[in-house]
């Protein structure tokens, strides 16, 4: 049996602390319906520093301790378990988050397995991708297609998807006009489905850093709102849809001032409690990363080179460095360990 | 010149205190596009209550003193204007709060005339139906088919568009499960509404005359939350649809509450600030009275007897006590006054 | 191991010249997720009789020979294979003509299964209801409520979700006016649909006995068209929708011409060539027998006692009677074996 | 009171014939809600030439003879009639097909009143855009934003709105991918929204003219399918959407075939009989020249460069020759009059 190095959290810390252990583990073996993946390129998403910092635990999450967290990946198939005709040893393969859900509840039946009450979370409820090796069920694992780059393309599989689906919710098209919230991770990919919509795209977030990442990847127009985002004041009743990812309860009640009546908010994040205009009709929404059918046509429409990763990469020994590098706001797009 | 009697606003003041003052009036003359009405019957409705207790005066609603109150109207067409040929004469026509729209602006263009910024409402911006005439676009008039009682009918026009494009709103069908909060006014309508959609309806309201009056118009099940919306508790995550027109910000949080994954909330209130349930992917809309294709369809139903008005008769004269009636709680169904 | 008597086709043949066997066979053994279902009612569908008398060989129906027919079927569970923890033995259950579907495809992934291009097809790509015994894929079958007859009501899993599909595909609602062409297996419990979904719906078949079915179903009219349709001709234009049963050329064209402009058509059935009629907007959709989610819904709306199954009853070894009666137009509703 | 000059049809013509003829005419006086347009530039469209020759007669196409064609015209306002606000002297101004409509139908009431059975019809049931100037109805008439060439743009108003609404029709997306039948007039400039829309873009027409000039537009591919589309075979089930405005049924034909089970086919042409794919649940559905709400997007998105009209200009006098040039297929792109 094999060996494999892993970043492993024991018990809930601080990003300050270096919560994760670099081990040497048994590498697990495949069941039914189960592939192994030696890993190539693993995003950190920042909520894997929610949930290592503890900040879910009265949610379950993590679901056990200890658990190896990472929940974007792309590797080679090592090993494929019985009942697996989808994937051969040697193929590229991609996890999501969604590990795998029941296939029978109401969600699964209606194209919306990500709200499945059965699912399992990578990095969450099982090992996810901090390590050289994971298991994924194959029912639930992605094919890469070419032109997609294994050892970079990881965020396809969170912040991709998470954009493509909250940008899908926002019901766009060439005559509709949004105001995005946030240009980290997330942000930035989102700007580029929208523009692929045929939206005209403002963009909205503080710094000189995240104005130059929105305009790079195609916002029509960027706003600084400042910090207590009262600069989006004169902005009132502009847009026709607003996706927020940025993480502040001011951003979503700016972003629902700049709706004209009959718009769309789509909530790409937590927020606390709102104010509803309910004379405009204002139509509010979440949107929870996604679905095996976005995540096909994130990875469609990535392999033509139609969205661009704009990644950080480090070593896998260093995950306590970026987790930490995350919470200070000091990475640009998005951070890949390469195992 | 003929005269006419109206129950008068001349200025704010609380319904303790006989805000309406009859007087007697010169009848108005038609404008082109215009018809005068003779009104049979007129709802009262508590949003014309708000305005007359001055609740909306930093909206700018009442839009001028004095002004006769009263938006939910039938009555004959007595005299037509220039380039009317919607109505004759004699007609039985109808008025809703929408009094007329620009017919230009995006709302007015995409069916959404409820939403159009420069839109006339009738008794706020204008005069409206407490009165034995009143003056109505013909263009944003209806004709009233056969079946409909002109005496009593006349809140088909406020609550009874309201409450139809509220259960539009909330997408409702043979396999859905809706509960309803509040069962006065409009709510004992969108019963009859969503039921007629195929729905199942679970009315929520306290008391033993809000319980008959739900289970006699059809309602499949009635719970009494209690003041503060405790016994909502146990029917948390039921149902896969909300409408709440109860005034209270208990009752939208309960809303949510009882709300699946992936479910609808239609307002049909104002409402506080509300924690917005981002994970299950929740969509929350306001719903605002109607547009005129939603008021010719509840006019359809109406007339062959799908839809039954419970309301109260009242002189013209009675305007005053009848507000009081309302805010006191002690109106059953919808109040209508017959000048 | 058990025996089972199963009516058989060995070779196509026509209805008149029985081409079902009786015969005693080996009862087969649940796989992996499979599960042994002793069958208490199975319905017998016009599109047996079609592929019983070879009308589609050349689209490869059925797929081996011999095979045993029967694609709707309650039954209980009397063995369960092994990874199966949704049925125990005992349960009933209920298999739809979709035997299994891959998962997979862009269909399975989008709420679109029926379309799935690796489905199994029961009784026609392996064996189905018209035995004692059958095997389901446990991923597919279905938990039966209460209120519902073992014995009586397979129907449900053809006719029934065919007719719910197809009345979700037309879009109904209170305000809608639907014509239904055809009143026979499907069409009498597409009547019911359509009247849950708050339609006003007309019944378009000829005779008396369909006229008195349709009136006992819930349909506010009927027409009788004559046998070539002709008498259709005065309500050209006149509803909103129309849903086709009736396996007729002339019944598509003439639901075609009972459409208003922006009308929706809805077939269930296959046409030859129809003029599609480009200036009026409408559309045309075809809709074919229903997914998991269609076929769940069906059964909380049965087991409500919402829908009614009108059906016959025969004997297992009455097969090739039944398929000669329902040749001649001689069954009433639905016919049903019971083993 | 001024003179205009005005290209004629006195009777019906083959193209051959030089149907039209040059006339000095008095200008219309605009009467209330209508203005009198001094044209700049003048479509010439294939329907014109249909009308012109006769081919609609049995549809009572023209309503009145003599009559002066055009449906796609802009020019300045040169005077408004009364209870005009929305335009004024020297405004810009655009009239497409749709002269006016009646406001007050079911159609014009749910954003579809290109729908409405009581609209006229510029250049056909009065009197259009082959002249120095025209009445338009101010209601239903455009202003022109800049960034619009009115000596060029005038197709903007009858190919640029059918090809924009036919595209949404489509329901495009980044995920999906299109077939486009037809590279003329109408199909050049559906190319480019279909690209706006994100979606993967294949054109079908034959000759080396087209081919060039679907790309330079944006298509990602081009198909020669031959004249009698046998080439479209190998594209079998490639297609999510089909979009044909090549007047053959032969296109309609191969569009369906094209089809991947769950498509939908959007007819921007007349076509005869087509057998329906019943089993595949493909969606058909005509788009008929666009409403005001489309119109208004495409100027939108034409006055940010995001579409380009190509077109060959000709004098007012030569309408006669740009007939017989459509008619033999030798105009390239679109034709405008410059009057």
């Amino acid at each position: 049996m094999k060996h494999m190095k892993s970043m492993v959290l024991r018990e809930i810390r601080k990003a300050e602390e270096e919560p994760l252990v670099m081990e040497d583990l048994d590498t697990p073996e495949p069941s039914e319906n189960q592939i192994l993946i030696r890993i190539t390129s693993s995003g950190v998403c920042r909520s894997n520093l929610h949930m290592i910092e503890g900040d879910w635990v009265q949610n379950g999450v993590p679901a056990r301790l200890p658990i190896i967290p990472g929940h974007e990946v792309i590797g080679r198939v090592e090993k494929v378990g019985e009942n697996v005709d989808y994937f051969r040893k040697g193929d590229l393969a991609g996890v999501q988050p969604l590990w795998t859900a029941c296939g029978r509840c109401e969600y699964c039946l209606s194209g919306r397995e990500n709200l499945c009450p059965n699912k399992q979370v990578t990095g969450e409820t099982l090992d996810g991708g901090y390590s050289e090796y994971m298991l994924a069920d194959a029912r639930y694992a992605y094919r890469i297609p070419a032109g997609i780059d294994e050892t970079r393309d990881a965020p396809l599989f969170c912040p991709g998807v998470t954009a493509y689906r909250a940008v899908k919710q926002a019901r766009l098209g060439p005559a509709k006009e949004v105001f995005i919230f946030g240009v980290g991770g997330v942000g930035h990919l989102a700007i580029q489905f929208a523009k692929l919509s045929g939206a005209r795209v403002t963009a909205v977030s503080t710094g000189e850093r995240h104005r130059d990442l929105a305009l790079r990847v195609g916002a029509d127009d960027v706003i600084d709102p400042g910090r207590d985002y009262s600069g989006i004041s004169k902005f009132s009743r502009a847009a026709d849809r607003a996706i927020v990812f940025a993480p502040s309860q001011a951003a979503i009640d700016a972003a629902l001032k700049t709706l004209k009546p009959g718009g769309r908010l789509v909530l790409g994040v937590f927020g606390g409690a709102s104010s509803i205009p309910f004379v405009d009709e204002i139509e509010i929404v979440g949107s929870v990363i996604g679905t095996r059918k976005d995540m096909n046509e994130v990875l469609r429409l990535a392999s033509t080179g139609k969205v661009r990763i704009e990644a950080e990469r480090y070593r896998l020994d260093q995950a306590n460095e970026v987790l930490l590098r995350l919470k200070r706001g000091q990475i640009n797009g998005r951070a890949v360990l390469n195992p």
